[in-house]
Formats: C-alpha cells, sequence, structure tokens
C-alpha cells in the first residue's frame, strides 16, 4: 500500500494522536506518542503563544521525531447583550450550587483573538514544528503560503465533502475527516452542524472519491478494528483522541478519564451547553439541564468564556455534572495503558485483522 | 475467516438486501439477489398478509436460493386527539398545495395491528421461508421459539449494545446493528432515537464485544471500501439498502431513485414529519417546513397514515418535494446498475481490498 502520509512525516504507524485543547495534550502525552512512531499533536487552540512555545520546546527536548500543533482558526460571530445575561444567569445558579462567590468572566474579543491567533502560528514558524493542523476553519492563502515556503505539513479538518474539497483547494497537505463519532467539538465551517453529522463509514469513501490530498479518518476510532476499517474506506491514516484520553501520559482530569472508563456509547451526547459550540461527550447534569436553552445561548468562543469558572470549580472539587466530558462514540474500548502499549496494540491488531480477513 | 452467517444461510457473499417496506423491495429485486448468492429480503412491514403469501410464492418461482421476509413488530403508542387534529390541518394544506381534494384518513388500531403481525408470522411458517427479521422492537419469546423450531433463521434489529444484548437474549440468531448512517427508519426501541445515532465504526466492535451471535452492519455501506471495513470492524456480513435502491429490478419511484443519484451526503438529514417516527432522507420541502412542529406530531403508525394520501399524490405528480425520499449517508456512492452489476461489483472491490492492504 503506498501511504504518503507516513512517507511525507517518516512515521510508523499511520496514527496521529488528535490535538485536544485543554490540558490534555502534555508534553509527556505528545511526545511518547512521537516516540512510538505515531504522530504527536499538541492543541494549542486555547493556549497563549509564550506557552505554545514553551511546550513546543519541552517536546523538542523529549523527542526527535515529528509531532504538529493543533490551532483554532478564530471565527465570525455576533454579540448578543441579552443572550449573555440569560447565559450568565443560568451559569450563575451552577456557580452557587458549588457553593462559590461568582466572578465576572473575562469576554473575548475578536481582535485579541486574531492577534493571539497570529503570534501562535509565527511562533510554530519560528520554532521549526514540522506539521500545523487547523480546526474550526481554514486560515488564510497566505497563512498556508508562509507555512508552505518553510516545508510545514499543513493539515485541514472537514466534517463533510465540501469542506474536504475547500482545504485541498487552498494547498493543504492532508485532511482529517471528522465523522458524526468524533468527540469533543465539531469542525463544520462551511455548513450548519447538523449537516455534517455523517458517520465515518459513509464519509471517508465520499471524500476520497472528490480530494487527491491524504484523508485522515477521525471518530470513534479506539482500536485495530477502527484502524484497519479506516485504512479499508481510502483513509491513510486515523486520528484517535479518546483512546489516548485515558493514557496514563495524558493530562485529562482523573474525573474525565473515569468517566470515560465507566461510559456506555448511549451516554455520549452532542451538546452546546459548555461552549456555544456542538460538541461530543458524556452527557452530564449541566448539558441535560442546558439542553433546553440551546438554541438562545452565545456562540463559542463567548459561551466558553462564560462557563469557564464553572468549569475550573467542577474540576477543583471532582465533580463530573458540571466538567466538558469530552468522547468519541466508542467509550467502552478505551483502557487505561501507557501509549506505548495503546499504539502497540492497536497497531498489532489492524495488522492481524488486515492479515486474516479475505472475502 | 469463519463466516458462521453464510455459512448457515448457504449465501455466497456477505451482502444482505435490506428490507425496504414500501414497495422497493419486488420479487424482481429479492429473487435477483438471492439468486446471486447474497440475501434478498422482502419487506413486510406494510403489507397485508395475502399480499405477503402472494409475493413470497412469487420470490419462489424465481429462487432456489435463501431468501427472507422482515417484519414491524408492533410498537405501543398513544392516541391524543389534539396531535392528531393539528397534524391533519398542517397536512390538509399540503394536499391543497397539491390540488387534491382531502378525503379522511384511516387511522390505525392496535389490535388490528396485531391480528395482522400475528397473520404475517402464520404466512412466513406456512410458507416455510428461510429467513425472518424483525425491527422497531423484538417479537415475543414463544414467537422466537416458534420460528426456531421450524428452523426459520431469526435476525433482530439493533441500534446500539442493549438492544443488540436484548436481541441475543431471545435466542435469535444474529443481530442487524443499524448505525446512524442508515437510510429509512431508525429501529431502535430501548432507547430513544437520539441516544441510538451512533456511527457503525465506534458501535459495531462495541456490539462485537458483548453478543456471541453474528453482527450484521447497517448504514451507509455502498461498495467494497463498506463491505471490507465492516468486516474488519468484527461484522460477519453488511445490510444494504441505498445500493439497492437504485438497481434497475428495484421497485422505488424513480423520482426517488433520481433523487438519490442526485443527492450530496449534506442534504441527508432525518424527520419525523412522514411517519411520526425518526428516519432518515433526502431533506424536502415537507421536512423543512414540518421540522418545527416535529415535536407535537402524533407516534407511528398514526402520522404515517396521516400523510399517505399526500405521499400517494406526491408520488403520482412526480413531486418529490412531499415524497419520502429515504436514503442513507452515502448517496454519491449509488449507481443505476442492475442487482448482478452492485453485487459484483461490491464483492470484488472488498476481495481486492483485503488482499491489498496491508499496516
Amino acid at each position: 500500500m503506498d501511504n504518503t502520509f507516513i512517507r511525507a512525516l517518516d512515521l510508523k504507524f499511520p496514527i496521529i494522536q488528535a490535538p485536544m485543547a485543554g490540558g490534555a495534550t502534555t508534553s509527556a502525552l505528545v511526545s511518547a506518542v512521537s516516540n512510538q512512531g505515531a504522530l504527536g499533536m499538541i492543541g494549542a487552540g486555547y493556549l497563549k503563544p509564550d506557552d505554545l512555545r514553551h511546550q513546543i520546546k519541552q517536546v523538542k527536548s523529549e523527542t526527535n521525531a515529528s509531532f504538529g500543533v493543533n490551532l483554532f482558526v478564530p471565527e465570525h460571530y455576533e454579540i448578543k447583550e441579552e443572550q449573555i445575561e440569560k447565559s450568565k444567569r443560568l451559569i450563575e445558579t451552577y456557580e452557587l450550587l458549588l457553593n462559590q462567590q461568582v466572578g465576572e468572566p473575562s469576554l473575548p474579543n475578536r481582535e485579541t483573538e486574531m492577534c493571539i491567533y497570529e503570534e501562535l502560528i509565527q511562533v510554530v514558524l519560528d520554532e521549526n514544528v514540522p506539521v500545523c493542523s487547523f480546526t474550526f476553519g481554514i486560515p488564510s492563502k497566505e497563512t498556508i503560503q508562509t507555512f508552505k515556503r518553510q516545508g510545514v505539513f499543513t493539515i485541514g479538518t472537514a466534517t463533510n465533502v465540501s469542506e474536504a474539497i475547500a482545504v485541498e483547494s487552498l494547498g493543504m497537505d492532508a485532511v482529517v475527516v471528522q465523522g458524526s463519532e468524533a468527540g469533543g467539538h465539531r469542525g463544520n465551517f462551511l455548513c450548519d452542524s447538523n449537516e455534517s453529522m455523517i458517520g465515518l463509514i459513509a464519509l471517508v469513501p465520499q471524500v476520497v472519491d472528490q480530494v487527491d490530498i491524504p484523508v485522515i479518518a477521525a471518530g470513534g476510532i479506539m482500536d485495530g478494528r477502527g484502524l484497519s476499517s479506516a485504512l479499508c474506506l481510502g483513509a491513510e491514516a486515523v486520528q484517535m483522541g479518546t483512546a489516548f484520553l485515558t493514557c496514563k501520559e495524558s493530562g485529562a482530569h482523573p474525573v474525565h478519564q473515569q468517566a470515560i472508563l465507566l461510559a456506555k456509547s448511549e451516554d455520549i451526547v452532542t451538546t452546546k451547553a459548555f461552549s456555544g459550540k456542538d460538541a461530543r461527550g458524556i452527557e452530564n447534569q449541566f448539558m441535560k439541564e442546558m439542553k433546553e436553552h440551546e438554541a438562545v445561548l452565545p456562540p463559542f468562543p463567548v459561551q466558553n468564556a462564560l462557563t469557564q469558572n464553572l468549569r475550573k470549580l467542577a474540576s477543583q472539587q471532582k465533580n463530573p455534572e458540571f466538567m466538558s466530558l469530552w468522547s468519541g462514540q466508542g467509550p467502552t474500548l478505551a483502557r487505561e495503558e501507557t501509549v506505548e502499549q495503546l499504539i502497540n496494540r492497536v497497531a498489532n491488531e489492524a495488522a492481524l485483522i488486515l492479515d486474516r480477513i479475505r472475502l
């Protein structure tokens, strides 16, 4: 099999560790993945430029292999005062439930966000990071050209065929195709998230037929069955998130890890409650009770800023009912193990399946 | 590979033609599929006992190979007069749009439905049909025991792990696992349809780990990539619906077939508008405009009876905006071809993929 993706990045395995923003992708996780011959990714979506620079240096000190950074492309959004006020009042009741005096949240500002985004890009360039992926949209043509001139391998994220075509048209080197199975935030940017809830078994072949760049399948892939099946669909690699969240090297909160290890796939739903953007995770009290208000919540990243205190409080108090417990649809396949064990298990199982199964 | 499913039914290929109720599964389609070494299925959900008997005899005259019948298990539902009146008024406006005098629809009656269901079971037994599958629920233990005594191979339908376990516990011989990608009606019966919108790549391995009976993957599988990938996930066979809808032998309305051949995967959404039960199809005017009323529509099969005139009118007038254009999430992979061409193409492609792809 001619796999341009793993050749381009000199990987041993066609596996990317999903760049989960919010603390899970510690340097220990990223470097352990890269040292095993898969691709470790720093989820830099919520990082400050200096913190990203620090983490990149840390990863470089721990591995000589390829690794990457993922950035959120800032989106346009409208601020409506009445939405913000309503959402604040709702969130306050939960903060009080956790017995905490409520502080005024600091709201995001698009200009500042754009500045930070540009600075993060500069850090990736300065530090000669081999791979940069983007989600929540596509970067400008100029940004891609700058990356290409410096030899950075760029990856876009798409949730349907049109978005994958947009990623390829921009000149990016590969596309992560996010199936409806995926945990965490939806990466849709050309359509609403309902129009892009497409299962990988249907989505991957349809994308592969329309683009020439390598397709990376993401969503619900937890073991060698998922990896081998994605390769049969025409993907050149898989991106796995939830499977890495429960690894010993992951920076995910132990409460989050335990919640995944105990969850059933029926418990995993989508919600806008935590961030204003659809994301998939384990249903809890906050998600259930906020469901009826979803239509009037402020958009991402405003709602995300508004729930920040609550999520922090809940984490400190180890209270899963108010934490964002992101997970894909395959939680019963998650295990507590090291990155080395996970990658070897997945790769060996996939190799065995592909050796054995015949029609 | 030890495939107990294809051995048990003496099939050449691990492919079932989905039993699509409503006219698509003509005797010509079913017998063509079985004659090719796959499993043809009569969708008998809306058939009267005499019509089923007639169709079974017809199929028997056209093939000596295994084939099957699918039955809807009647559900409990509540009739609320105000829901029915509201829905009638909504549907009337569309009937008037199609310039047709509105007749009073005949409403379903659970007692009659149960009688018909029992009669359909008797027809399957009388006619010695080799395979019987069930959807929208599970039959009684007595029914399964009767079938087993006569050597009928029974198949249940599940949309999550709990439902698959329920199917196995009842003593059925195999389970169709319906992924969120699937076209037509959702087969959920132990949970609501949102909790069971799980993509196959995540769902199949989780079910395979929990049941010992053969798992059949259904939803969005359109070609050899889908078939080979389902086998890697641990399924012993696939059930394909949309791919057979556009075959020359299919009884689907030509307007429906053309709509599939022209659709993009982003056009495929779920709706309760046509039947009161969630189903996946190509979005049209009726689905869009009824969206806001979905929460107050009568349940299946009441809403299905109420929209019957409208759907019939629309079919006669070849108006796709008011027909139920069921489709899975892979419409761009559909082709106009014969059953023989489809089955051979899918099987050859899957064999090639499984020969070629290595890790």
